[in-house]
């Protein structure tokens, strides 16, 4: 057996302290978890199970590279999201044991072409275009929950250009990580280098050209992420 | 630099009549391209731009092998497709060069848990669930270039234990393969092994266990798929 052309590169992400990096296989997105967030997409907070939607696993990129303002956008938004990593697969995976999974957490912004999302959402059609293009998913190193633990609480922030416009706390998302996990994997079976974004906090809005945005998370740092122009 | 943990295996198909397999790197699928379809579906066909929405690489399966009834659904369709095969990557591809990154084409069934489309439609939710679940997406052996051309007619066939369900011509595509291309490559960057699910004929409907499923197109063969019993 041999391949007719190379296999793409491998979509990894940085661990932090190290020059490892972490494979990365999909990358799952949780819906509105937060209820602030939620009101301000003028949808009410509940517990409904929470919903879901993908990335591809080459969106990813690392802290302080340039993200280029993306094509056919004119609404483009960052969104500040705890990341957790899976390092253990697994399937109907119970509440009480989703935590073994986790191999570590990370920082992410998951970039969002607004106007695009917000069109399919009216349209019914789907919502990849708003969401899973390239460069679309920020991650910063993770950090082995040897090191971290499992953050419930604590700090979310995000900054443009140094001024505050996302402000939270761990401990309000609607649906926590060990749920989150046990819903997905009686979807899906999850796999070593999954990553979840769990959703993001009240406070979104756009990005323009020249714009630096960070997002910091109480614990796992900051990630750092300069706009570049559109390209031709 | 090396891997906290192994990558995943890498996704790849089968290449018709070697022992090569083909790298797969993302998953695209034109929603309602066949005008029957988007009727049946509750829609008007009309040449607005065509939609997208994506499935994960390791969401495919080969010809032959057994799809369990998945979870979470008690209505999971069948849905024949034309599929085409990225060998060259790009971005704004304009129509006339498109047909120059195409490495091949292939039988496709685009397996869909139909209840959760449709849920996700009404609700202006995410598609993910209803499309982009395991083994989602069956892709036959891809026919290289040199030896098929580029199919814009020909038969493409559906059965399910023999009785037809789908019967159709290439030549209603309303978005034919390079004007698909053209369009993905201006949002998109296009990379080998990137795969095009083109739509699929009207016809489309319910799959139980014990089913099997056969997909045909004029000149590039047929794909053959078990479904069996819902897994625990």
């Amino acid at each position: 057996m041999s391949y007719v052309f190379p296999p793409a590169p491998q979509a990894s992400v940085a661990v932090d302290g190290t020059d490892d990096r972490l494979p990365v296989r999909r990358i799952f997105c949780v819906g509105r978890n937060y209820a602030a967030h939620a009101r301000e997409m003028g949808k009410d907070p509940d517990r409904d199970p929470p919903f879901f939607f993908t990335k591809p696993a080459d969106a990813v990129v690392d802290s302080g590279e340039v993200v280029a303002y993306p094509p056919e956008t004119e609404n483009f938004h960052y969104e500040a999201e705890l990341v957790a990593v899976i390092g253990k697969g697994g399937k109907n995976i119970s509440e009480e044991d989703s935590l073994s999974h986790v191999w570590g957490y990370a920082v992410g912004n998951d970039l969002t072409r607004r106007d695009l999302q917000l069109k399919a959402r009216e349209q019914g059609r789907p919502w990849d275009w708003g969401k899973a293009f390239d460069r679309s998913a920020v991650i910063g190193p993770v950090f082995p929950v040897e090191k971290v633990g499992h953050p419930d609480k604590g700090s979310i922030k995000l900054t443009v250009n140094g001024e505050v416009k996302q402000d939270a706390d761990l401990n309000e998302l609607i649906w926590s990580v060990p749920e989150i996990i046990s819903i997905l994997s009686h979807s899906m079976t999850l796999q070593p280098g999954d990553l979840i974004m769990t959703g993001t906090p009240a406070g979104v809005g756009a990005l323009v050209e020249g714009d630096t945005c960070v997002v910091e998370i109480e614990g796992l740092g900051k990630i750092e992420t300069p706009i570049g122009k559109r390209e031709a």
